[in-house]
């Protein structure tokens, strides 16, 4: 039997190593013969043991290196299985019926090859103008079928989107074809093509491209961009203990995973010298894109990116100066490959610091008397690509105790074929000669298991209302009173609620256990998120049954182990009926979470009309949402951080005897003798002080 | 007769220099004998004949200097008037009946000095708890009066918030005083005392105080931030000629007025060598704060900060390395004293650039061919202090052609006494023991001058909506049908509209005589704004009824010389019967908006809920919305910015021969020998491509 020791320095919330994948790999291999590897990832840590192991890491045994392995085996047949690595023994191996594992990126990268062999294929090439000799300038973008009620689950599907390239370099979003292959990854064959009824012949504009050659053909690159350098010469702020992170209060453990990619776990903020736990899990859960186009096969398209091809494995290997600036930290990623090897993703993950801007500035009109201080930021970062697309996440850290997601949409719009004066029926947008880029919506399912101050938390949802007292009355005379009418969320089927703009509708996640000593009101992470249309497809809908976490914009269920991803385990082929992940987990919505172990689900996310402008590649868009503490400190917990200014009124007074100036003297004027120097003490400008 | 001639050099949209406002003055002193100025400042060329100079400028003369006047003459009388400086006459001269100008910096001075020896105040302050002889340690916050029905407005008047400072150096917001004076600013003196009828003592809580001995005394600095140091070593990318700016194919000016503070007029954008216009003149127009406590008389706290005090006015003097890094060009601000000198204010705006991330980045997943670009981003920012607050507003220009109205709230909460265990009624917090801080909006109304491609523009609201179509209909079978629904705002009346969160509900301004060579649809402005909560105070408010411009998330008005803040020109003690400004300005409604010279004014803002994590100063929440082109460019009108990599597949084919890489070089690992060297040429670390 091959048994692997877990390694003493790792953490239990850490990413299983190349030798664990391999050891777990190796176990498989020897009990089930060849089979192919979907996942082989850490099966987390279980809540109970591992909280009671936080709590006391000294004295307490680690919790065992467990693998989570799917696998499918000759046949098409699907396992699930479980690895005690310590010991080496299987403990869990089941045939999974009517269900698909994640999409590889191997997977993924056979299809093409077959697509430009196929003759069903090539005859419909020809159809569409491409003479059988230009093959090999057919590309596809393999995606999987999502679900087709022609074909079920019980063969492995994907759809191939196909284009077509005049060059090897030429964005081959320029030119959709219209008809789509279906592939059985199975028999590694086409097994059918989806032709529409109104044929759309090859695109015959001219290419348009971003990359150098195109630019410089087009008039070169601008040459008035001077630049901006940012360096840390006395290193970074923040410090790392193998994947443990501190930094200006926080401490927390960064994970990967193939699914949700960044995983944050056992965040906690050191108030004044008290750890004070906040979230115990925290990551972007999944996703889904819907696009609006009615025609078949267009609803086929409404990518789960997480659940069905996964953010971890489709992670960028991130390279310094490019993807962020100033001094980074990288985090390699270790996943299997599908024949059992390994595959690693050097810089994976990116950390560092950015200054923030003001992080606060007061001055009394009465004498000018000044305080600003600067704020300071930690970024935790990966970018993804989705076949033409790419999400930047960006988890950020400020010193006040807010977290910050940041999701960046970069990379190319999915387009379809067009005749020349087609009426696109108001579902897409002509965004270059003969391109159809269609109507859809990125909505994010952000998983946030709760932790505020310990395990047992309440979510409020919390309405700005207009006293309800008529203008003119006794309560209300002149008409202006206001207040948070408060919603406690008492149960899952209560927990369901959708955004409200109007309302400026915020969710507290509340410790009523911990009231705070002035305010009375329970400590709390307000979830403050702005950008949350509803889901466009309609009720009942194919897109609303496969992703019900996208029906309202807030869930709110009871923690339980495995229940991470909101669609839920294997997403690819399902039907939604029954709807998986969330719905199942709220059972018939009785369930109490009131002042126990919470997770919330928030859904956000845009819908995007697209525009000429988001082509060739799309500048990029970012989306944002804050948690923020509210009552949850006893005061402003920034006031430590160092002012760049600080006079107090008594220095005012005596001509400014005394007063705080750290201000940064290596910040110069834009314009005259000094501006441009390179010495480190430039001459410091005027000053408004 | 004095009189001025007008310096060659400045540019028609320049604010008035300090000679010119000596100029005016000295014509009304000669004029009007001893007034007292509440403004002399630029009064706009008109538009018609500004855009004819602006469209020939070297042929045709400039439109003439004028300064607008208003000042306050003995006996209380105020006077509007226009002096043409270039032949020193006044062309207009007006008695104001029932009107009261702007608030002056030295007005609000008057009022503590005045409080301090008042013998009512003085019994007041007694029976709060404090003796007379520390009657210098009692300050008062000036307010305009705003409205209030018992002294009307043929009386100019503020109401004096006061509080207590044990020491000159302690926050006085923690000792805030249960009464309110009332001043008449002809009288100088205190007309009445605002008394409630529960008293509320001094607050005897310890002092809480961010300034550097407090924060030593609690235990100190943090020391763990190391610098993060941000150079030009080559200087700025943009060109300054007077004020108007050139950066990345962006133009403008930059204008400064006592009342909006910064305003840009003549925006537009190189587009391949055409020069687009894009907005006549953007500002932020006027802004209301809303407090949610009905008791009197704080409805009377709703404070309209530009048009009441002046975002001009207030502004701060910024100083180097503090309010920003980097290369930093910085505009003063002339204005004129009360008494008719001239008052400066350095350094009133800055302007530099900062990196903003990626700019877009695509990675082809079949060979891992990528490209990684950086934005940058020109940032135009001031800070002023309105009493207890700061507001810091940033207008960021991107390189796509996005501009970004971003304001950061920070400053001091407003605060109010309160009793031991006293029941706020949910209409404020106890933020520290004995400070009662009130629920709030802050109400922000831009006034976006379009002029997108040309004057004539039409508004045109967005919705994302689901097909009517049912699920399983022919027409919408999977049910995933979506579409944007525009509707034509036509006249002022329909253009009155609220916002939509649900359906991320934008506003469209667009030029309808020129539609898209691909998509068909016509050159437009996007308004996207997701924090546009409801105006709490209800309809038929005193509030409603002053601030008109809130009562719904945009109007559209037909353009109009003067028609310039949202709340009226006179903005202190309207009764809002009838309501100025906007309300004023749709007349009936029925006026047509469609393809005209219009005005779109959005109002947006938050609701702020006091925590004690605000006080005694709250660390920045900033709020923002964009402007973002839609079908106005061809394409992608950022592809020629330089990338930082970017390889193409024939390159990655061939080893990566050829690649372009200009990879920031001074970024650097954060740990390991090379990290925290000092040199310009840092050891490259891994790189990802």
């Amino acid at each position: 039997m091959v048994s692997a020791v877990a390694k003493p320095d790792l953490h239990p919330f850490d990413p299983l190593t190349a030798e664990e994948i391999e050891v777990a790999i190796s176990i498989v291999n020897k009990a089930h013969g060849d089979v192919l590897f979907n996942v082989v990832s850490l099966h987390e840590p279980r809540k109970a043991e591992m909280t009671k192991w936080l709590q006391d890491s000294t004295n307490l045994p680690k919790p065992a290196r467990v693998a989570d392995v799917v696998v499918i085996a000759p046949g098409g047949k699907v396992y699930d299985g479980l690895i005690d690595l310590q010991d080496g023994k299987i403990t869990k191996w089941e045939l999974l019926e009517g269900l698909q594992p994640i999409i590889t990126m191997e997977e993924l990268q056979a299809v093409e090859h077959v697509c430009r062999k196929d003759s069903k294929v090539i005859e419909q090439c020809e159809i569409s103008g491409i003479p059988k000799e230009d093959m090999h300038k057919v590309y596809c973008d393999p995606w999987t079928i999502g679900y087709d009620e022609r074909h079920g689950n019980t063969i492995r599907l994907q759809q191939a989107l196909m284009y077509y390239r005049p060059n090897p370099d030429d964005c081959q979003y320029a030119y959709p074809l219209d008809f789509c292959p279906i592939y059985d990854g199975e028999k590694k064959a086409i097994i059918g093509i989806d032709i529409p009824k109104v044929r759309r012949p090859l695109n015959k504009a001219a290419p348009i491209n971003y990359h150098p050659a195109a630019v410089e053909a087009a008039g070169g690159y601008r040459t008035n961009l001077k630049p901006i350098d940012i360096t840390q010469p006395e290193g970074v702020s923040f410090e790392m203990k193998g994947r443990q992170l501190e930094w200006q209060n926080w401490k927390f453990h960064i994970g990967f995973n193939y699914r949700e990619g960044i995983v944050f776990n056992d965040i906690s903020y050191n108030d004044k010298g008290t750890v004070r736990p906040v979230f115990y899990r925290l990551s972007l859960s999944e996703m889904v894109v819907p696009y609006g186009n009615p025609e078949h096969p267009h609803q086929r398209k409404h990518a789960f990116d997480l659940g069905e091809y996964g953010a971890g494995y489709m992670t960028n290997s991130l390279s310094l100066g490019c993807d962020c600036k100033g001094s980074i930290h990288y985090l390699d990623a270790e996943f299997p490959s599908r024949e059992g090897g390994i595959r690693t993703i050097k810089n994976a993950v990116c950390i560092h610091e950015e200054d923030a801007g003001i992080l606060f500035k007061h001055t009394d009109f009465r004498d000018d008397s000044t305080i600003v201080t600067r704020a300071r930021k930690l970024i935790v970062q990966q970018v993804f690509t989705a076949a033409n697309y790419e999400y930047a996440i960006q988890w950020i850290f400020h010193q006040d105790g807010t977290i910050q997601p940041e999701i960046k949409l970069t990379g190319i719009l999915n387009t379809y074929a067009m005749n020349p004066d087609e009426d696109l029926g108001g579902w897409g947008t002509q965004v270059y000669p003969g391109v159809n880029a269609q109507n859809h919506q990125h909505l994010f399912c952000l998983r946030i298991d709760a932790n505020v101050d310990g395990p047992n938390n309440t979510v409020f949802m919390s309405d700005a209302m207009p006293s309800d007292a008529p203008v003119g009355s006794k309560e209300n005379f002149y008409g202006n009173a206001f207040y948070a009418k408060r919603t406690k969320l008492a149960t899952t089927g209560q927990a369901a609620t959708p955004y409200n703009g109007d309302t400026a509708r915020t969710w507290d996640i509340c410790n009523t256990n911990r009231l705070h000593p002035y305010s009375g009101k329970p400590a709390s992470y307000k979830l403050v998120s702005r950008e949350v249309p509803r889901l466009m497809p309609k009720e009942g809908s194919l897109v609303w049954k496969r992703a019900g976490f996208a029906r309202n914009a807030v869930h709110v269920t009871k923690y339980s182990d495995d229940q991470l991803w909101a669609a839920g385990r294997h997403v690819p082929q399902t039907s939604g009926e029954p709807s998986q992940g969330i719905p199942e987990w709220m059972g018939d919505g009785s369930e109490s979470i009131d002042n126990t172990d919470v997770v919330l689900w928030h859904t956000f996310g845009v819908v995007h009309f697209p525009a000429p402008e988001d082509f060739p590649v799309m500048p990029v868009e970012p989306i944002t949402l804050i948690l923020k503490p509210r009552n949850f400190f006893d005061n402003n917990p920034v006031m430590d951080v160092p002012p760049s200014y600080a006079s107090t009124p008594s220095q005012v007074a005596a001509n400014n005897a005394g007063v705080y100036d750290a201000a940064d003297k290596i910040s110069k004027l834009a314009f005259g003798k000094d501006c441009c120097s390179t010495g480190t003490n430039g001459t410091n400008g005027v000053n408004g002080h």
